[in-house]
Formats: C-alpha cells, structure tokens, sequence
C-alpha cells in the first residue's frame, strides 16, 4: 500500500529568525522550524532555497527525510552553504523527491511570554 | 442532500506536547487538539498514525467521530496503542471512511500567559 | 470583469469561545471571528450552520455580505435561532450563493495578554 | 528552467491593524504584514485592492516584487491611493502577473506581551 501523502514542492513567504530570547534554550529560544512529514516507504532527498529581499537566493540546502519519518528542523541551525542572517525576512522553497507535507511554525520569544504561529505551507499544484 | 464536506486523508508536520503547564486545569493545560468535523450523515470510522524522527510509526489510534458532529481530541488522551511522549516531535496522518475536515490547534501555556496555534491540515487530493 | 474570488463552501473544524476576558471591551473580549470578503458584485446571502460534539447541529444562521465588501462576523454575537455557547467546543459549515474567502480567528484574553489565532478556512471543492 | 511557484490571485479575508503598541519600534510595533515570494524569473507586478465593511473597495496599491525576491509588506505603509485605517477591519486581493505565494502575518503588542498569527493565504484557481 502507497502510504505516502503530499506534494513534492512546497512554499513559505514568510520568514523571520528573532535575534533575540526569553527562557531556558533550547525550548524558549526563538526559532523558526519548517516541520516535514515523509509519511512514504522511501527516504526523501530534500533541498531548501531561501529567499531574500535584497539579494539573489542561497541554496540548495540539502537534507534527508527518512522513510516513516518526521524531522522538525530548525532555520537556526542550517549552516550549509550558508547561515540564515536573524532578523532579516526571508521565504523557503522546498523540493522532495518524493510526497511529503511541510508545516512552519515559529517561536517568539523576544518578549518575556512566548508567542507562536503555524500553518501549512502552500503546496505546488 | 449530502451534507458532507472535506477529504478522506489529512496530514498535520507539526506536534508536540508541551511538557508542562501554567493555570487551572483542563482549560489551561498545555494541549495539542485535532478537531475534526464531520458533516455527513454517516458515522466516521477514523484512523491516527503517529510519525516520529526516531522510530517507526505508531498506530492505529481508532476513533469514532459521529454523523454531524465535531470532536475535538487532545493528543494528550490518547492511549492506546499507547501515549504520546511529551516534549517529543511528532507529525499524524487522519484516515476517515467519509469526507471529514481536520483543524490542528495548541495551546502552550509553559510560560505564565497563553500561546495558541492554529491551522487547517493538509488535506490530500 | 468578475471580481469574485473564492469557494461557496467552507468549513472550520475549530471552534472555542473562551469563557471570560482581560482588558478593555469590545476590542480585548474574548471572541471568535468569521472574517468573509465578498469581492464579486452581487450580494452574498450566506448561512452557518453549527456543530456540536454531543448534540444536533444549530442552523441555519443567515446573514448578508453585501458586494464588495468583507464582514467580521464575531460568533459571541449570533442569537437566531439561538446563542453559541461559550466554552465549548463546535464547528461550522459557511456556504454562500456566490464566491466568498472565509478566514477564521480568535482572541482569547482569559490570561492577562491575549493570544490569537488565525487560518484560512477549508474549502470545499 | 521555470522556478515560478504560486498563483496570480490570492485573498486574505481577515485584516485589522491594532491601533497601539508596547516595545520598541519598528520590531515591536503593531503591525499587519502581506509577505510575498517572487520565485520566478521575471519581476512581478502587484495589485492589491482593500475592502472595508461599509464603503468601496480602495485601489489598487501597485508594488514590484523583483525576481528571485521576497517582499514582507507592511500593511501600515501602504499610502497610495490612500493609507488603510487603523482599528478598522479589511480583507485584501492581492493579483500578479506572474505565479507568487502570499502569507498573511500579524504582530498584535496591544498589550504588554506580542501575540502573533500567521496563514497562508487563499490561492484562487
């Protein structure tokens, strides 16, 4: 059975690392995570693109997403090629080679209670 | 009339639990809810698989949403096969034998106010 | 030129209208929104219709979105034919004559600061 | 090859900038934003048009977003034809020329502590 679920491009327009925190880290610090569902029999090969607002895009950044499996990554801890400046707005394009599903979701914790936002991202026809 | 609505399959990437909480119980729990609306005339026979980063998945959670009813589950209350571990990443697929809709929602109340999340999941083709 | 954008069934699987509030009404009340844009040139005769977890649905409620125009619908407010009670958990189907985008949110002030919530409804196809 | 991700008409039915903020400008500010990823080749040129509750739709607002870029929009700034009302509630339309992605973002700081909401917005067919 076909147990995988999604699409192979997926977008976000918004993007922000707060460039600073509140709380005991890792939990508080501010972050921002792209959360990616591989709910398919095969390991996904995954890259993101991340765009700037004055600058030409960086990328590809390259991960894996085993079969079965979830992975919450985080923006903050990318590093290759490069890593994403904090408060700077950015957006993501992510490509897989086979279905998955992407949720974004943010921490703020700049002021001293957290806030925090999610949303699927947009899915590519 | 068909009074249903939605789709047979629904993925939410994002999970986790908070691990504590701040204010009276039940209300201000740290909690994660999958409402799921069914619209239809006939009772839903609902399946959760969970996906983990670390380990296979696990499931099925069996549920019963009724015909034109809501239900609102807290991830927390799910027992069997077994409960979800707190302060854990996790991500779900929702199977349903009618259309249903599924709307992913938590409150985080580790710091002393209130944080909420919201979204529509993904729905699939 | 059409102007209509949108879908003429919708759903939200979440629904919650917090028991008590902090801070200056109306604007900081606790309350739960249908936020509607008509953008097409013919007026919208819209209905709602509730769901509950442990009764009936509730409806239809009726209202009008005239053309061109968004409403911000506060469910606190609906009475006929009756009230939705708070602290409790519903749902509900929007469905229209001509397109409409329905976008659903919530205030919640029952700690000190309020959180919000927001997402774009499901809509149907 | 076409990197272009998107659609040319999205809506948000949900605006609203609050009218007064605690922290420090601009991060902390009360503000409304449209976040837009251009992914494509060619620079988009974009409309957006406010609807209001009881009066004509105002527009259209026109903005580039270059290729290869991403533009986070404040609403507050938005002057010509004329700025967008505080404390007032709105929905938007946002066209282009070519495919984009639109997220919705709103940093409330009303109150002492941020609260935050983030969708994607309504992709027209």
């Amino acid at each position: 059975m076909d147990t995988s679920i999604g699409r192979r491009r997926w977008a976000i327009a918004e993007g922000y690392i707060p460039g600073h925190s509140n709380g005991p880290e890792p939990a508080m610090e501010s972050h921002e995570t792209c959360c990616i569902l591989n709910a398919s029999d095969r390991d996904a090969q995954v890259t993101l693109t991340i765009y700037f607002e004055d600058r030409e895009p960086v990328g590809p950044y390259r991960l894996t997403v085993a079969a079965r499996r979830t992975r919450h990554l985080r923006f903050n801890e990318l590093t290759d090629p490069e890593p994403i400046p904090k408060e700077t707005g950015y957006a993501s394009v992510i490509e897989s080679d086979v279905p998955i599903v992407v949720q974004h979701t943010r921490l703020d914790s700049r002021q001293a209670e957290n806030a925090l936002i999610t949303t699927i991202a947009f899915a590519a026809d």
